[in-house]
């Protein structure tokens, strides 16, 4: 039993510590997914994402500061999982015509999970009268959504190239 | 090595298999989350959702039927991910006032990466010009997609609720 019963701040900084975590899980992944993706387009969009990414986790460590919390993650079993799905298509896939279709499988499944996480997060922000991080945590799930869409784009000429 | 290169039809057939674990997955989890609910309204949605998750696994049956496989799960470590974490919400917020957004947005979680799952298992079908694959597709990833809406006004609600 904890001593005090838990709050939605609680919740608050408990995902917040889920999602620094698995930022700082995609930042490991996301340059050796663009070693992988044989088209030129898909490595510099998981490279640009990566830059984006770093900016991300800025982000998080400033509403840390805001809650006067220090930035820490916990163990997300969620992005663990995502991320040994992407390894097993890198492995799976290797020299396939279909690597990367699988590359932008994963990396979408990643980019979902962080538009519910950045979605969640900005909603209690809101509840709670965080104003700052909401901005912060807006403009990142701005971003995410962006990249979701452009991946989405990727997938589709990179299935029209094969098909060429 | 494998003795054939793997193609676009290996991959659909391997994210199959994945999503089918999941869903099966999920048809395990919701009665859980169902049973810790606190108000009646999510209750009740997990219920529903439960009754639509069993008919999206009838459909994907149906599509193991049209590439004439087995209708066979792959273990899916994303899920389990996602499944351990609402669990976790489960245990953490038991008595709390934030359970019920902790299990909404566990919940809203699992809702994106299906939501990724079949945006990508449609755009391949389509591309394999797999007609029927892709309107069972569809109709279970607008499913999902309005599952999702759900789930945000819900998550509003039992915010605004707890405020006032």
């Amino acid at each position: 039993m904890p001593a005090a019963p838990k709050t939605l701040e609680d919740l608050f900084h408990e995902t917040l510590k889920d999602i620094y975590y698995a930022e700082k899980a995609i930042l490991k992944a996301l340059p050796k997914m663009a070693k992988k993706a044989e088209s030129e387009e898909l490595r510099s969009a998981f490279e640009t994402h990566r830059d984006e990414t770093e900016t991300q986790v800025d982000r998080l460590e400033e509403i840390f500061r805001t809650i006067g919390k220090p930035a820490r993650g916990k163990t997300c079993d969620a992005i663990i999982g995502l991320v040994d799905e992407a390894k097993e298509v890198m492995e799976d896939f290797k020299e396939s015509e279909a690597l990367d279709a699988g590359l932008l499988a994963s990396a979408q499944a990643v980019e979902h999970y962080e538009i519910s996480r950045y979605g969640t997060l900005k909603a209690w922000a809101e509840k709670l009268g965080m104003t700052d991080a909401v901005t912060l945590l807006d403009t990142t799930l701005k971003e995410e959504k962006r990249t979701d869409e452009l991946l989405t784009r990727l997938a589709e000429d990179s299935l029209n190239q094969k098909a060429a």
